[in-house]
């Protein structure tokens, strides 16, 4: 959702942001399918996983109006979305693995947009790299808690999620400290994040828990 | 909880406005004490339901500190609710019909109380009015995340409420587009919003789910 | 975290800041755990606790990008508790007591620097002890609300945590409306939600529940 006009081709940048948010609002409305909304709530949650993460991102650094709300077409992606998920929600279930390669890459190009915007703004490298990740991994926080469950981003039991984004920002913000953030290296760093995310998935990376902890049961549904 | 201060009378304006919170706030008073909240578990509830949505349109036009802040009444009229349900609360249940149409009534003016003042902060028509349904709305979906259920807005097993409010907002921003905003036409965008969530809940109105739903039991209580 | 400058030595400000931020995302990274999360879980809920409730005033005053993300110190703060408690869970769990005193200390500093931080920025008496309020317990709520639980700070069977905060609040309010405001009587403030807090545990106080409610049993796990 970040615009970075001046690394890579304004067009390129827009459809690339277009993608990602119409991706990710995919995964907002199949969760809402199952969770047996209606179609507004459907286009709600497609929307908020769509644009959230960008939206938190402007709203700290003090673009306002967000994007969100200045484009029509980062919209009108969670819509369309909607739209596909109510006519074909079997079929788009059933792609399901390659809706998790979108997604991935959907991750990688938000991790480094908004990272890039954040430092537009004025924010150091550091926490730049945060709002990165904040923009990558917000909008699907925001799903899960306005779908009543544990998000999935903080549990144990699903693949990594934040080390890619936390990856791809951070080695952008490295470039952008060492002035040698272009079009190449940039998708490069997007493109780390979404191979790392991808190699999770398929290897089911998970990241550990506390040491120690009290219960010795491996608990099949946990956090939930 | 916009002040529309051109269109109406300020004064009046002021008054719907403070109407509207109050009418929210009811309700949100009421889901904490089914909640089993303690007296202040029910004011935040009626603050955050009677503000939230004008809250998070403000913040997102930047129009800081928002109106909540910088106008008394409209904190105060929360905590009036809250002290009335604290006291009354089986006689305010008994009328929850009555005051279902007082929350039509609030979702008729907020809506588009809130896409005119987007508009007024330099908002697109189609924006401004996707912020009417934020400010009409977003209030009781701030209050059912709190409260840890599904939002209502969501689900498929409550009447409609999120058509009406983009009925009254789709209406306000055709009328801004064609410069015949006044004060009879906005009422009676705010009158057709109102009465099409009235038919709404007379006759049991919801929206459809997605098609080819694998489930085939009709759950009596979906997304809970 | 509210930086209070002419009022406290600002370095001494700054520490106080840290350590209030600190033992909040303790109490995040806590909470984690036993919410069966990751170690990225528990780093996300720590900073959402310690950081949100300003990062909540901050925007809706106005002051971004926030000061979460301007002064590195206050995102490092809850990292070292996430690997504190990441390492030693079982020990801090069983200083709970001790934890809760810190995080009374905690509720006590942040109530008074965020009211006199949102009269800085130009708020009134009253809405600038609103925003003292938030930013003490605004990270306690977004914590329990990205956990899937009912806010703590909602339900009656918890200790009164609004009313020592809402306590330290007014009188900052009271002192700055009488421009009697020093690092004496700010403490003296802080120190009274302190006391209060610690009170209210000591004796298990709570907030009353909505008169002639109509269940009579006495449900041993409200609200849950």
């Amino acid at each position: 959702m970040g615009r970075v006009t001046h690394l890579l081709d304004p067009a390129v940048q827009h459809w690339l942001d277009i993608v990602g948010i119409f991706v990710f609002a995919i995964s907002g409305a199949l969760l809402a399918v199952r969770k047996n909304f209606d179609v507004f709530g459907m286009a709600v949650l497609a929307e908020v996983t769509g644009l959230g993460g960008g939206l938190f991102r402007d709203v700290v650094i003090g673009a306002v109006p967000p994007a969100a709300f200045t484009d029509a077409g980062y919209f009108h992606a969670p819509l369309i979305a909607t739209v596909l998920v109510f006519f074909l929600h079997p079929h788009v279930e059933r792609i399901n693995k390659a809706i998790n390669v979108f997604d991935a890459a959907g991750l990688g190009l938000f991790c480094v947009a908004g990272t890039v915007k954040a430092h537009e703004y004025g924010l150091g490298l550091f926490a730049s790299a945060v709002l990165g990740l904040a923009t990558a991994a917000g909008g699907g926080v925001l799903r899960d808690v306005l779908a009543n469950e544990v998000p999935s981003l903080l549990r144990w039991d699903r693949d990594l999620y934040a080390v890619p984004a936390i990856a791809g920002a951070t080695v952008t913000a490295l470039l952008l400290g060492a002035g040698a953030l272009n079009a190449v290296t940039m998708l490069s760093a997007a493109t780390l994040a979404f191979v790392v995310r991808l190699l999770a998935l398929r290897f089911g990376w998970r990241a550990p828990r506390a040491w120690h902890r009290r219960s010795t049961v491996e608990d099949p549904e946990p956090g939930a």
